[in-house]
């Protein structure tokens, strides 16, 4: 087993800050609310061509939609939920003849997405990340990123609903998500879960927010992943990406190294226990970071992952739209990992059992 | 001057309940927040084609941005803040090539939005606004519903921002708008003002929330009208609909009259004072109503009006795209008001002057 190393940096020190002590208590929200099975990232580099304007990559997300309605247990018989115009569509088309009793599902979800093509460009060009709302630059950058990222929404929305997944979209900015100094300080977690309580799968974003320093900054899909994971104590969480997992170096580097379990100690160290090093750990994790990811990318993820592991929470990291996908939303991969056959990163606590 | 009448009777007497005591001070934001000069509304039945599923009525919104843009006081070089794809638009010709120092307006504005032809028809098709989310139809209607009115957001939001304006969509139910028995019982007002506070121009709009007697309905545009003029005070407020004001019977009658002044007392009785009916105003006030407006249309609207104009706010009630609507939202009508001039109705209250 390699000796435990330092969390990757991060892009932002105040992200940092923002991570509660591991020891203290997190705010829990009632029992009597419904449990979250699980929350998904759906990762922006998986679910939109990342170099392509606002552009969805529809295999991807067409194939993550069924893997979620398979994981939560519905039925394949729903009707559509989008009764909305399509390209060609006719009104009468839009309204299924009948919805029957099969709404319900066993397993709540919760999902989360990125912003990939959508939002990055805008933001990146105009700099809402470091704020300055006085800045006419900035002030337009804010307003374009909203707006793309708000596309991407209610396209993540409709695909999920046209399955059958009563999805409700829920905007960070809309619902006063908040920084102070880029850390979260406010947020509308609550209202997240009474909308899993009343029967609908939530879906939220990365957005462009209110810094109460700054003016402005984006808010990641992986940061409000933490909040999330904190108040609702979800079973696991998956992480869904456009690479199979975390590596030891940049994934198309012909000698990176799939890190199949990574183990997260209460004073925040963190060892990879499969595969296992030896000493030769301090390489490090070596990421590629798009130049327009203003968000931090992959090492931002881990860092998140890191943090909700260390709540005891499992983390699975996985590609979007492998059976491996599937297997983690379903929670199967306790059993799959002794017989070698899932790829993907988990990202467990040390406080919990290995599964080597 | 006719003698005063009762209040048009409500579709939902909860929304009556809802009202405040006309004597009991109004929750305000602290004197720090900037003031805002005036909420509009954007009737859905004027920005859409209300018997055409999802359509928008492009010339009304076209002019209206180009009104509230006007009323604003922002100069007419605004660079687009829109930098989404558009039909055949390159990835190029998106971006600004500069963006001046042209995105601050002396006139701060909210504008909020009814839904037309979008929503109303999956609304009122699955029963939205009685509730009872257990029942399928209802909870399929309830995510088609925000899907079509999210839709129609984006379409504002996005018109708003091509002219230049600031404009960020706020969406009640993810910003906790909920009800309790259909009366508002949480909204989120405070973080409305803050982006005004920030320099930007909030878009809210009717949506489906959550009900925590009910299950779910339907949150007008109007009722949301009301409860921002009463914490945001602004100086006036401004309803676009696609006829010329109130009239004393369906607008499309020949006998009809438009009202052009009604005055609200602290009792919350109201008269008309032009034109002067003597004692004949007992007929009331008719209106048509479509048969898929889930939200009570005119009605719901005057009743709404005068709660507005009994906290002291003038309130406005004009025909969208036309110049009395740029007229009301300049807050020019006082002048024009004398000279018979301005097409629409007024509904003040009695404890301001009569402008006859």
């Amino acid at each position: 087993m390699a000796t435990p190393a330092s969390l990757p940096s991060l892009p932002s020190s105040d992200v940092v800050q923002a991570l509660p002590g591991l020891g203290t208590p997190f705010p829990a929200l009632a029992s009597s609310h419904r449990h979250v099975r699980c929350i998904v990232k759906l990762g922006g580099a998986a679910i939109t061509r990342k170099e392509e304007l606002e552009t969805v990559n529809e295999p991807v997300l067409a194939a993550t939609t069924l893997h979620v309605r398979e994981a939560m247990g519905m039925p394949h018989t729903c009707p559509p939920l989008d009764w909305s115009r399509r390209n060609g569509s006719l009104v009468a088309d839009l309204f299924p003849s009948s919805v029957g009793q099969h709404l319900d599902f066993p397993n709540a979800f919760i999902v989360v997405h990125g912003a990939g093509s959508y939002g990055h460009f805008q933001a990146s060009k105009s700099g809402v990340n470091r704020g300055d709302l006085k800045n006419p630059l900035v002030k337009a950058g804010f307003v374009a990123t909203r707006i793309s990222v708000n596309k991407l929404n209610q396209e993540v929305v409709r695909s999920l609903a046209l399955e059958g997944i009563p999805a409700v979209g829920v905007s960070p900015f809309s619902a006063g998500w908040s920084t102070q100094n880029k850390a979260l300080e406010h947020d509308n977690v609550d209202e997240v879960q009474r909308a899993v309580d009343a029967g609908f799968v939530p879906v939220v974003h990365g957005d462009a927010v209110l810094d109460h320093t700054l003016g402005c900054t984006i808010l990641s899909g992986d940061v409000i992943m933490r909040r999330l994971a904190q108040v609702v104590k979800p079973s696991f969480v998956v992480f869904l990406t456009n690479v199979p997992g975390v590596f030891d170096r940049p994934p198309e580097d012909p000698d990176a190294t799939l890190l199949r379990e990574i183990v997260v100690f209460e004073d925040c160290t963190w060892t990879i226990v499969d595969p296992p090093f030896g000493g030769n750990s301090s390489h490090g994790v070596q990421t590629a970071v798009a130049a327009h990811d203003t968000t931090g990318g992959m090492s931002t993820k881990i860092a998140e992952a890191a943090s909700i592991a260390a709540m005891g929470i499992d983390v699975f990291i996985v590609e979007a739209g492998t059976p491996h996908a599937l297997e983690a939303m379903r929670g199967n991969v306790k059993n799959l990992k002794s017989k070698k056959t899932w790829m993907g990163t988990l990202i467990r606590s040390a406080l919990g059992r290995s599964f080597k």
